[in-house]
C-alpha cells in the first residue's frame, strides 16, 4: 500500500534501523557520566555529531541534538532574538514558513518583539530581495526555509543569506525538508532540521548555529548539549538519526549532479506534475516549476473537499496529505496556500518515499481521475459550468446576482459560484455570502483559473460578501 | 561488569526494547492523519496513554507525553504559574528537587517572580508542614518530589498535597525516581515524570495535570498533546515507555506489599547501608533510614576524593555515581547534600537497575574497602588522627593555629584540619583558610560527624576562613 507522505514523516530508513538496535544495547548510559558506560555513550555521541556536522556543512561543535525539528527552530529563533536585544526586536519570516516558525513569531510579538512577514509570489517562492528591503534597523533575525513543506518550492537561501550577512543581521534556516537531498549552501546562520523526515527515527532534531553568530539559549537550560537543549539526550535516536542522514545522503548522490535517488524520484514527480493536469480537468498544479524539492508535488482540484478526497484514495490503498481546511480541525486553509494565493480545495500533497515504486505512481495516476469524479459527483458539480446565458436572459436577471452560501462548507461556495457565473452577463456581477473560511482563498483562485474577476470583499451580516465579475 | 547507576539511567528494559521494535514497524506516521498509517499511529499513541495514566493513577486526558521528565517539570512548573498570576508569583519548593526545579525557578526569578525555598533534614525529607507554612497568601504552586534522586529519601507527598488543597494551591510532584515503585498517593494537582528511568528509552517524560487544575501552557506550541508539549511526538519511544512501566509496575508488586523485586532491592540496599559503615572508617551513610526508595543507597567518606574513587571503582568494575564537587565540571558539591549538611566528599550513590544479582552486591561490598583505603593512602591520610596534644605542647604552640589549604581542591581541605586537630588544645579552635567550594560545606559535615564544634566562617582575603573549636 503506497505511502505518499514523505513530508510528514518518512518510514524508519533501514540504516537506521539498524544503528537504533546496535544503540539501544551501547547508547543507554549519561554520556556525562565518568564510568564506562557513560564513556562508550559519549563516544556514539560524538561520533553522531561529527557525522550530522559533516552533512549540514558545519564543525562539530556548532551542532546540538535536540528533541525535534521544532524545539530546534523554537530554540534557534529565540536564542538569536534573545542575544541581539539591544540592536533591535524585529523578527522577519516568509510568509510560507512552517508552523513552527509562524508560532514562535507570535510569541515574540506578544511579549513585544515585532514581526514583518514577507511574501511569497504564485509559485510559493520569496524572493531574497524581499526579504532583504524587510530586514530595516531595527532586524534581529530573518527566517528563511531551505525549501517548503507544502508545494516543494527551493526558496533563494545563498542569495538571502548573502543580503542578510551585507545587513549584518543573522538568517536561520528551516532546512527540515531538504537536508536528506544535500547541504544548505551559503553563508547562513542558524540552520535547523527534523531527523524524521529524512528516515531518521522521531524524537530528534539538530540545531547549527555557526561561530561569530551571536547566541544567547532562552528558558531552563542545563550543561546537556552546550545548554542549547535542556534533558537527558534520546542518545539511541540520535545515533539512528546521523546514520541515515549519511546513508540517505549517498544514495541521492546530492552532491554531485543527482545520479541516484534524488533524479530518479525527480522524474516521476515530473510525470505527476504533468500528467494530472491532463488526466483530470480542474486541476491547478501549484509550486515551482523548476526551483523544486525532488520528492514532492502539490496540486488542488476544483470543486473537491479535501477529506472526502483523502478518504477516497486512503480506501484506494494512497495516503497523501492536504492543505484543504476541510480536513484539519482549525477550518482555516493551509497558510502557505493562502500566501500564494492559490486554490486551497482539494488540495493534494504528494511525498515520496526514498525507493518509491514507479508502478505505485502509475497507479495513481489511473486511481486519481476516477476518485476526483465521484467526489465532483456527490457535490452535484456539473461536468462543464453552463453556457453564458442568452442575451435576453441575462438583461432579464440582470447584474448584482447574489448566492447565498451562508452556513456551507468548502467546496460548496465554490461550487454555487460555478453553477450560476454563466446566468450573469459579461461584465455583471454575482456575490457570493459565506462564512466559511476557505471561500476568501477560493473565490479569488477560481477567478483566477477561470479568467474571471475577482472584484473585492464586503461587509455582510453574517460571514462576508465576495464579489465577482463576469469577464469572459 | 555491574552497573549500579540506574537512578541516572536504566539501560533498557526487555519488554521495552519488544515493543520499541513493533512500534518503528507500526508507529512511524504522524498520528493526526487521516489515513491507515496514520490511524495506525492513533491507536498505539491512545493506548499508550491509558496505560500510562492507568500507572500514573490519573485520566488519560489528563495526561501528555513530553520529550524528556525535565521538560516535563519545566511544562509544569510555566504552566502552573502562568495559570495562577493573578493570584500571586511566588513559587515554593524544596531544596532537595532535582536541578530541572531549581533551573525553572531561576528563570521564573528573572522575570520577576518569587521564589521560596523550603529546608531538609540531615536525612534530606522535608517537613510536609514547613512546605505548608511557606505558601503564604501569594503562592501560585508549590513543588515536591516523590523521593530524592541523590539519597534516595521519599517526601511526605500525601499529607504536603494534603495541606496545599487546604491552602488552596496546586502542587506539582517531581516522580521521576519513585513511579516504577508505585503511584504517587494524594490529592496532588500536576505530576512529572521520566521514562528512561524505569526502564524505558530515553527521550519520553510525562506530565499529568489534573482536571481542575489551572493550567496555561507556556511557549510556543502547536496542536500536539493538548497543546502542552510542541514538535512532533516520539510515537516508538511512547509505546516502548508505557510498556515498560506496566511490566515494571507487575514486577515491582509495588501496589501490594512488595513481595517482588522491589523487596528484594531493598534487602540488598539495605545490607549496603548496615555493612559500608562496618567495613570502611569514616563513612557516613545518608538518607533516611525507612522512608526511602527500595533500589537507592548513598554514602560519603572522609579523606576520599570522589572523582578518584570513582574512577577506582569503574577500574574494579563497578559504575556508580557522586554528588561530590570534584566529580562534576562546576566544581560546587551537590545542592542535595548541602541542604541536607551532610559530607559531600567521597560521595557515593549506589541505586541497582531492575535485576541486581545478589553476588554483584556482595562483591561491591569486598572491593569497596580496599579501594577507599588506596585513594586515602595516595593523600596521606593516617590511619588514625593524632592522639591529643600534651598539656604543654598545646599551651606552647597555642589556640588560634591557622591552616592554610588555599589553591588546594576538595578533600585537602577537611584532611589538613584532620591532621592538625590533634595540636589544638581542647576548648582552642583552629582556622581553616580555603577557597574550595566543598569546604564550605565539609569542614562543618566533619565536625559534626568527630564530635567537634563548627564555630563559623569569617571572611578572609582570599576565599574563606573556617573557625573550629576543638570539643573532644
Amino acid at each position: 500500500m503506497p505511502y505518499f507522505d514523505a513530508a510528514s514523516s518518512a518510514p524508519l530508513h533501514p540504516v537506521a534501523r539498524e544503528a537504533l538496535l546496535a544503540s539501544l544495547d551501547e547508547g543507554w548510559a549519561d554520556p556525562a557520566r565518568l564510568y564506562r558506560e557513560g564513556r562508550r555513550a559519549r563516544l556514539l555521541l560524538d561520533a553522531a555529531r561529527e557525522a550530522a556536522a559533516e552533512a549540514v556543512g558545519c564543525r562539530p561543535d556548532e551542532l546540538v541534538f535536540t528533541p525535534s525539528g521544532t524545539q530546534a527552530v523554537h530554540s534557534g529563533i529565540f536564542g538569536a532574538l534573545a542575544a541581539r536585544r539591544r540592536v533591535g526586536r524585529r523578527l522577519v519570516h516568509s510568509a510560507v514558513e512552517h508552523s513552527s516558525v509562524l508560532h514562535a513569531a507570535e510569541v515574540h510579538e506578544a511579549a513585544g518583539g515585532t514581526v514583518t512577514q514577507v511574501g511569497a509570489d504564485r509559485t510559493g517562492r520569496v524572493a531574497a530581495g524581499d526579504l532583504a528591503a524587510a530586514l530595516g534597523p531595527d532586524a534581529a533575525l530573518a527566517c528563511l526555509q531551505s525549501a517548503n513543506h507544502e508545494v516543494g518550492t527551493e526558496q533563494p537561501v545563498e542569495e538571502a543569506a548573502a543580503l542578510c550577512r551585507e545587513a549584518g543581521v543573522p538568517l536561520l534556516v528551516d532546512a527540515a525538508q531538504s537536508l536528506a537531498w544535500g547541504p544548505v549552501p551559503g553563508a547562513w546562520s542558524l540552520l535547523a532540521a527534523s531527523a524524521h523526515k529524512w528516515g531518521g527515527p522521531p524524537g530528534v532534531g539538530l540545531l547549527a548555529v555557526r561561530k561569530g553568530t551571536r547566541f544567547s539559549p532562552q528558558g531552563p537550560l542545563d550543561e546537556r548539549e552546550s545548554g542549547r537543549a535542556p534533558g537527558f539526550g534520546n542518545l539511541p535516536a540520535i545515533v539512528a538519526a546521523a546514520a541515515s542522514l549519511r546513508a540517505l545522503r549517498a544514495e541521492a548522490g546530492a552532491q554531485r549532479e543527482e545520479p541516484g535517488e534524488a533524479a530518479r524520484l525527480r522524474e516521476l514527480v515530473a510525470r505527476i506534475r504533468h500528467r494530472v493536469p491532463e488526466l483530470v480537468p480542474d486541476v491547478e498544479v501549484v509550486g515551482h516549476p523548476e526551483h523544486r524539492l525532488p520528492h514532492l508535488v502539490t496540486f488542488s482540484c476544483l470543486y473537491v473537499d479535501g477529506e472526502t478526497l483523502l478518504h477516497e484514495l486512503d480506501r484506494a490503498g494512497f495516503s497523501v496529505s492536504s492543505g484543504s481546511s476541510c480536513t484539519s480541525s482549525t477550518l482555516t486553509p493551509s497558510h502557505v496556500l493562502r500566501a500564494m494565493g492559490v486554490l486551497s480545495e482539494g488540495n493534494v500533497r504528494v511525498s515520496l518515499p526514498y525507493g518509491t515504486a514507479e508502478a505505485d505512481v502509475e497507479r495513481f495516476l489511473e486511481v486519481l481521475p476516477g476518485t476526483v469524479r465521484s467526489v465532483r459527483e456527490r457535490f452535484g458539480v456539473p461536468a462543464a459550468e453552463p453556457a453564458p446565458a442568452a442575451e435576453g436572459e441575462a438583461a432579464a436577471e440582470g447584474s448584482g446576482l447574489v448566492v447565498d452560501a451562508l452556513g456551507k462548507r468548502c467546496p460548496v461556495p465554490v461550487i454555487e459560484l460555478a453553477k450560476v457565473i454563466g446566468r450573469v452577463p459579461v461584465g455583471g456581477t454575482v456575490t457570493v455570502l459565506s462564512d466559511d473560511e476557505a471561500a476568501r482563498q477560493d473565490i479569488p483562485a477560481w477567478c483566477a483559473m477561470r479568467g474571471q474577476e475577482y472584484a473585492g470583499e464586503e461587509a455582510a451580516e453574517r460571514g462576508a460578501a465576495y464579489v465577482v465579475r463576469r469577464r469572459v
